[in-house]
């Protein structure tokens, strides 16, 4: 019997996970590293949901943002009382995965503290700095936070207003929010939790300005938690989505600090302001490599979730008929149910398995470097802006497919994806905003062809660039070897990647030669380096995808070739223009290309419900009713809404307004 | 002096419309009809503006539902209190536009009730029906709403479950619930509002069923507004937006109405239960019809509210350097910004006045329909179908695109845009879930298809199918007659059409050869029917546009032809590989359009501000601090994050966990 069917369950779902041809419980194995590694997770879940100092009711969704706050911040506290018995702390991975499951993808107070404060503070902190902080931080006896970005600059950096003047005198700097466009603006927890940040400011010494670096500012008061003198603090409002979160603004006046309160590690200004620059100009590089290595991971983790919900809603909605006298079939039996939904969850498989490769090569280039090897970071650096920039926004309009699969219902916040859509569709702009993370990577890219040119050596992402290409295409000749068809499929992204990248070469080329200056003609030719990056970042998840199915365990690697194959041929299919264009491919092999896609369609059909079951997502952490394990939707969307806030009486007081307008309207008479 | 240009304004935005090659005014005098009507627009907008009735302090973002419902209930006594002295409350533009102003793209008490109970009423109701509730319903004594979707049904209707018997002894309907899925679910102002409901319900006399037809029903009671017996009535919940309106369910127990309660204009149940059918069987048709025309003008609506703020806001905000020694640019100068941005105002302009032009088709589909000739319907329920799907779709997404061109603060719900996009995005799913209402359209495709086979004569949105075709595309070969140019790429937009069209039929007769019956072979089929949908949709909004184009004044051709020009060659370029496909365009065509796109972008450069002024939309209707006529979005930003509901006090009570655990974390140690 397989693990995710129990008693009760809605038959269609039960009828569907016992059709399986795979068992979802090898594959969740393998997506999550061992058997011992699943069964941990589920600890931690089950651990959670039975605990009622971590009652999620009522539904976040149905609570205004400072209740929301209210919620989490006392579900924090209860949580730190005890998280030593439930996990180990170190354990970056646990953590992640137990604040997770407490807080279900809403904000919380402490959530930038782990994310930016103390990875920044273990960074950058000089010893006596860490000696004084660290383990205060470590042990959350403060709340941290990293306050970067202002209203005015947020990609520009080398243009942030912000200005710590260093007073000799002193011994102090000085931090200064000069104009209303200066001021601190998103950064998380900012408004209304912290009360530390770490403050990225103008260093200017002497009437000189060395560019931005970072200090550590006192916000609030650790007693009462009033902003300290000179600090205006406050939340930016409600968003889009994460309103659980107190994204805050910041203007300080004035502000002063001691010397030792920059973060010196690696710069240096001595007490009569003599600077010492930093040994390596890219000090803070490899952390933003790690956030957006991990933003692969996440986008498609929010896809994985969105993916669940829609498939196993689809097997258990029945609507409208196929043959007129069969009785309604489940709407995952519609061609374009399956065309929507199928290589989402194939998307989803591949942006996974693919970030837990960019997480490996991340962890080796950390080793280089360790040894004092940095030759890998620019490749790595130039993989994950690219990568980052297609998977937020392929993963989050990829949910927003999801989630209109689920027709009217997926517009419900019972249906817990506009939530994930909101969250992914943010990873669009946070942490480099796509369009100029994508021109990093397509400046590498450049840099890599002039090295072709010159014979040079490739780095690991680009060596397709150096590839002696086929002319013409063999995709469809090798109907009856599934590897080589695949192999076939891989060439035509590497041909792709290739030529655009050397047409947006050109482009740039030739407006130089049209007497434009480099940079101008830069900017003329973004939009086609920017094509040729996405492509760049679509080849390496194609590529690591096929590469973790081809290393994975016998049980799952037919199922997961299915997968790898619709996704391959759903992409080229996508990318088609680029095959015809100059006659790597024809019309023939093209409909060939597209016929495929419906044979792996229906192939999949059969393990739907499975693929996504081994995801092995809790039904907490979906926090969709439309998506429960049990399958049980009607009744449970019928008490869903019976708790709505607007529920909690019959009559609401604007009846008033509305009764003495209808009683006016009736007098008109 | 532009109209748009005050003293006081962000310079940046003044150059630019004063840099415009045209008049802004008389665009936006060609856009709505008349310099009067625009004169006219600005006139209410100016009177709610100006009436601390209407007024929206607090911004209604900042409050939670029951505040939200209690603001737009209030406004709503107020309006209806003086609407006669405001308006000519007949005149549905104006009433629209009114109730649009004062209700900003919120819900309201009273907007089901315009939208779809008193059209039902007036279209359906038989004369004793009339002449009881007519007036009360037009003078709103009473509240009404339409309850059609149910949980578990909402696009195949015929399988509604509520279920209305005829009890002859009492000549009374005995409506009723039989399952939690046939609880109705979704219908606006359902939930806390209305009063009264058109209920659609399965007849049944005597054990025979006679499909779903329309009930009166009292929900609420006139005077305290408690729900009637046997009603049970509530709100579904919070949604990803519109969450100002009341979208509810209800459940009914065995209620009993008269039997002359249900709508009997053209159909009857005699007090012996005799029943008597309608003499045409799509005597609603005519209606949906006309919502599916008016969407595309609201979902245009949308787009150019967000193509307004993300073009406004592209003009002031500065960040990053094109050339290392010049100050910070603009953003609206880079080409990736542009080329993201202008093909959206030209879509809005599409979309407009296609939608301008189906609106007209409807008038003359009604005028044709009153003088018996029904010839004209089965043309504009394809075209009305396929539009509304691929407006809904293309906008939202634009939409999207237009908020991620504001960086970060796109996302704050101060941009405005976050609300346009939950809005349009679900057009998508209402009034015909998108991919049913493609197929419906893909079906009038096939029929149209076979009439060429036949001879027969086509019907106008689709005479493309029976055009000549020639076998080679003339695209780029008229490159110094713009008129050419325009016609050769909507011929190119005819070829896809067609060529799609044929496809799908291909793909539907061979499944039939192979033997499946001709509803499987359909659902194996769907996808490639729905792609040649689309396209049909396009192509009419193309050939709309072109000819709206063609027709406007002489002084603002020349900058619609730009736009003109450039959303064709998008789309075009969009389409790349069905032009490749079969040979019809070869490369070097397609280089050639891609590079007229960057031509096209580059002209539009020096009108995008004026273009979007054109619109006309209020500040108070866009809602928008980074959209604002004046430009002068950052202290604006700091002054409307300071009035978020989390700012009232400086320490939240959430800091009471915070502090303990502050504490208790000290006092691990």
């Amino acid at each position: 019997m397989p693990h995710h069917v129990k008693s009760g369950d809605n038959p269609d779902l039960t009828k569907e996970r016992k059709a399986a041809t795979f068992n979802a419980e090898d594959l969740s194995a393998f997506l999550y590293g061992s058997k011992e590694k699943v069964e941990r997770r589920r600890e931690i879940s089950r651990i959670v949901a039975s605990d009622p100092d971590f009652s999620n009711t009522p539904p976040l969704e149905f609570i205004d943002r400072e209740k929301r706050i209210d919620v989490q911040a006392k579900k924090t506290r209860r949580l730190l009382g005890k998280i030593h018995e439930l996990i180990d702390f170190t354990n970056d991975d646990e953590r992640e995965l137990l604040f997770t499951e407490v807080f279900v993808s809403d904000g919380f107070p402490i959530f930038l503290h782990f994310a930016m404060f103390l990875p920044v503070l273990q960074g950058q902190a000089h010893e006596e700095m860490a000696d004084e902080w660290l383990s205060k931080a470590m042990n959350i006896e403060i709340i941290g936070t990293y306050a970067q970005t202002e209203m005015g600059h947020g990609t520009n950096l080398k243009e942030l207003e912000t200005i710590a003047t260093y007073d000799k005198q002193n011994e102090e700097f000085v931090l200064h929010t000069p104009t209303r466009s200066a001021t601190k603006w998103w950064p998380g927890n900012l408004g209304k939790m912290a009360n530390y940040a770490i403050v990225t400011a103008q260093l200017h010494i002497d009437g000189k300005s060395y560019g931005p670096h970072n200090f550590f500012v006192q916000l609030r008061s650790e007693n009462d938690h009033r902003p300290m003198a000179g600090i205006t603090v406050g939340d930016i409002g409600p968003k889009m989505g994460a309103n659980g979160i107190d994204n805050g603004f910041l203007a300080l006046d004035r502000v002063r600090i001691p010397r030792t309160r920059m973060l010196m590690k690696y710069v240096k200004v001595a007490p009569d302001g003599t600077y010492t620059p930093p040994l390596h100009s890219k000090v803070n590089y490899g952390g933003m490599v790690h956030v957006r290595a991990h933003m692969v991971t996440s986008m498609a983790t929010y896809l994985s979730m969105a993916a669940t919900i829609a498939t196993r809603y689809s097997a258990i909605r029945r609507q409208g008929r196929i043959e007129p006298n069969l009785p309604e079939v489940q709407v995952i039996d519609y061609q374009t149910q399956q065309y929507r939904l199928f290589p989402q969850i194939a998307r989803a498989y591949a942006c996974l398995l693919s970030g837990s490769e960019v997480e490996d090569l991340y962890k080796k280039t950390v080793q280089g470097l360790n040894r004092g090897e940095a030759d890998l970071l620019p490749d790595l650096h130039a993989l994950t802006s690219a990568l980052k920039s297609v998977c937020s926004f392929s993963c989050a309009t990829a949910v927003e497919q999801c989630r209109m699969a689920c027709g009217g219902h997926g517009y419900s916040m019972a249906s817990g994806i506009p939530n994930l859509y909101t969250f992914a569709i943010a990873g669009c702009t946070y942490e480099g905003e796509n369009m100029v993370m994508l021109q990093q990577a397509a400046r590498y890219l450049m840099k890599s062809l002039d090295k072709t040119a010159r014979g040079e050596p490739l780095s690991y992402s680009v060596e397709f660039l150096g590839k002696k290409m086929e002319t013409r295409s063999n995709v469809g000749l090798h109907k009856n070897n599934q590897k080589e068809e695949i192999e076939a499929l891989l060439c035509s992204f590497e041909h792709i990647a290739t030529r655009l990248t050397v047409v947006a070469s050109q482009k740039l080329q030739n407006r130089m030669k049209m007497g434009e200056s480099k940079e101008r003609a830069w900017n003329g030719a973004t939009v086609e380096m920017n094509k040729a990056a996405r492509v760049y970042a679509r080849l390496f998840i194609a590529r690591s995808f096929a590469r973790r199915v081809a290393s994975s365990p016998a049980s799952v690697r037919p199922v997961l070739t299915d997968l790898l194959s619709l996704y391959l041929h759903y992409e080229c299919v996508d990318m088609t223009h680029h095959l015809l264009h100059d006659g790597y491919c024809n019309g023939e092999q093209i409909e060939y290309l597209k016929q495929r896609i419906y044979d792996d369609l229906a192939k999949i059909r059969p393990n739907a419900v499975a693929l996504v079951d081994a995801f092995d997502h809790s039904d907490r952490l979906l926090n969709s009713v439309l998506g429960r394990r049990d399958g049980n939707v009607y009744e449970a969307l019928f008490q869903w809404a019976k708790a709505s806030e607007l529920n909690y009486t019959d009559v609401l007081p604007a009846f008033d307004h509305i009764k003495q307008m209808m009683e006016e309207n009736r007098a008109k008479i």
